[in-house]
């Protein structure tokens, strides 16, 4: 009998035990949990987060839930809005290589809102993780890379059918519930490519995680969706994607998890520009190169580098995090790229905006979205030129347990007093064995 | 200098003064206003509603507002969300022939809940009514038919504009955040035409409802969005349409208005049922047709019917809204289309299930989405027939202001005693002269 790829993937959601998840995929989630919390510690002060705050708060709800790294409390689904805005907000989340979305911030934003209302042990919050994580990753596998080339912000568009997994799951839907859930996840996924570089594009997996929360929530009640949400005529994949492939979502189900292929950034900007940005810095450290002695910066990437970063003239932080013109400057002069190297003042400094004028990126077909080339012309006239076969941060390079703490700790104490910061980090290696998510979520909070 | 279409439209919502809008879009606006307050009346008890009530009242924030035909309250954004359930679950409120889509409940749906929770007088009312609907009506004609016939819904994707113009327009927004409102809507757009059939397709002008009002809220605290939202590479136009014409969201703006081309249902289904449905009632109130002689119907209909009302084997009233053949076999057998008719009891009752069964629709180009071709053959061999022009409801043949009045009637008695209803009835027609719109909510809430 023909089982439709919504039910497939809704009837696996519901059914997967905790025992069925491999050891090393738990290990994974715990990563992605460390990572995601300290990236919305670090991105939890931020206006658009306050500015979200200011506009939405006469609207909340009883505030049943605490946020991540701030003091407000909300009701749920406004918690998880304003999780996702903080945890993306930076572009320092992680990525999956396979679709280039964000996967981590709708479904864990979702999450923690949730945990932090009603009592939720750390395997079951794990496990839920895991399942949407899985099934945004999947529907996004399915449409990618049309979806994204057509100019979906992936991590808004997928990151709904992941939140509504994940609190459905925790809400035990029935099967059919679960495709009411992914349907209703369907009919809301949203977010253009066009908000990159404003506060809109981080508005993008705090929604997702709202609004698939709310979709589970309204599944649960008996509100009904079309049956085949994603993979229906006139559904998720048909309508948004000019070529797509249904059987990625259902082959290997179970079997092989994305979150294997999970990735974190090392510098908080689009993931394209972190080769760049790597030859940079390696060249700034093996030449103690001068930023303003710089004559010429060249650049050979890949041709979707240009596609989503190809701006030189810009004068704020959020639009620096897609320029790789930007990237290569902060590399070449600072020899960093974090938090600080993407403020506004970062992108006016006058030495680091003249090597971005001066530097020329080129596409290049045979160069990979992993690698970059890069040559540097002094004014005495010596060059010096690297290519980068990896990025540290992809998968052939992945960031240590250690490299990831360290992120942790850079970006929460923009947050939280020290000694805080590493209780929260503690917590986070060790959800998987909580007894109640809800006192991480506590403990991410400023005294 | 270029303007961008977003910045143009966002500038027109801003500057544009009562007083310049002519009289005859002012008295549309008001006709408009009644038959979408009739149809929430009609709609509030559904069980779309309570489903998304018991769902989502725990997280409602204070009650600021309330909801047309319910007791219950909520904070303006979730009463946004419920108007538009309400308004839209029939099938019954208005449509514009020029894209397809249902232009009132959005906007109207959002300005009932913010009327409710804040002063808002008759005019200012009216007028932010007529620009909202401009507004979405205009982003969805630039779109329109490859939008349309990707598959998306355009009441949701487009209705979203068209909420964020209205309430910004009453929050005194300034021209840049406009830009962002209109911006923050667009990357909100959703909502697929593979929810038709179930309650998912009421959501989405609620949810554009809701999701345009935040639009504006957040806009209006200082959230960025992309400032090409509309009409940018990577915006809703380019996204989501195959072909799209911009220049249609600013030609003629400001003289003429798409209200001048709104219409009303006479029956509560796809208006694309509606020639076949006039026929069928037609020929029963000529011929005094019994539905159980029937041997075979045989209807001649535009291609569009059959790609969004070809289904025979149906169970649930609200599938029978996308069913030419239900339209038909309630016709003929009943000699009637209203609520009752598309109620679980008639789609399931023998004589019209029979009916619907033996009726047999061809697609056939050389009939206009106007008109209609009926053929009823009896089981004693007498075959009666017609041809319907122009169906009652369009442009050609409209609604009066009593057809109006009595559409009102019939569904508001659902929600409120007859007395409290002519009451409501007689606020909605004298709604530009109001000093305070929020006591017309309060009026159409049960005593």
């Amino acid at each position: 009998m023909y089982v439709s790829e919504t039910r497939a993937l809704a009837a696996w959601v519901v059914e997967t035990r905790i025992e069925d998840i491999p050891p090393d995929v738990h290990a994974e989630a715990t990563r992605a949990l460390v990572n995601v919390v300290g990236c919305a510690l670090g991105g939890c002060r931020e206006p658009a987060v306050d500015t979200a705050l200011r506009a939405l708060k006469p609207f909340f709800g009883p505030p049943a839930s605490g946020v991540l790294g701030r003091a407000e409390r909300a009701d749920p689904l406004h918690a998880a809005l304003l999780n996702g805005i903080s945890s993306h907000v930076h572009d320092y989340d992680d990525t999956t290589p396979k679709n280039y979305g964000h996967p981590s911030s709708p479904v864990a934003s979702a999450l923690f809102a949730h945990a932090s209302a009603q009592r939720v042990a750390g395997p079951q919050f794990v496990h839920a993780f895991i399942l949407g994580f899985e099934a945004e990753s999947r529907v996004a596998n399915a449409v990618y890379p049309a979806h994204y080339s057509a100019g979906w912000h992936m991590t808004g568009t997928a990151g709904v059918f992941g939140a509504a997994a994940a609190i459905g799951r925790l809400e035990r839907l029935s099967e059919q519930q679960m495709v009411w859930a992914l349907g209703l996840a369907a009919t809301q996924a949203a977010g253009l490519r066009e908000m990159f570089g404003s506060m809109g594009k981080a508005f993008h997996p705090g929604r997702s995680a709202q609004n698939g929360y709310a979709a589970a929530l309204l599944a649960r009640a008996g509100f009904t969706s079309g049956e085949r949400g994603i993979d229906g005529p006139r559904g998720f994949a048909a309508v948004t994607a000019a070529q797509y492939d249904l059987s990625r979502i259902t082959a290997g189900l179970g079997a092989d998890f994305d979150l294997r292929a999970n990735t974190y950034k090392p510098f908080p900007c689009g993931i394209v520009n972190h080769p760049t940005i790597d030859g940079c810095i390696q060249l700034h450290r093996g030449h103690q190169i001068a930023g303003d002695r710089i004559r010429a910066v060249r650049l050979r990437v890949a041709p979707l580098v240009l596609d989503l970063c190809n701006q030189q003239n810009i004068t704020r932080g959020l639009q620096g995090k897609f320029s790789v013109h930007h990237g290569a400057a902060v590399g070449l002069v600072r020899g960093r790229a974090g938090l600080q190297e993407y403020s506004d003042e970062a992108v006016n400094h006058p030495v680091i905006r003249q090597v971005r004028e001066r530097t020329h990126a080129m596409a290049d077909a045979s160069v990979t979205e992993d690698q970059a080339r890069v040559e540097v012309e002094m004014d005495d006239g010596r060059t010096f030129s690297v290519f980068v076969e990896a990025s540290i941060g992809n998968l052939s390079r992945p960031m240590t347990d250690a490299e990831l703490a360290d992120k942790f700790r850079g970006q929460a104490v923009l947050a939280l007093p020290a000694e805080q910061v590493e209780r929260v980090l503690q917590q986070c290696w060790t959800i998987g064995q909580s007894n109640d998510v809800g006192s991480l979520v506590a403990a991410a909070v400023p005294a």
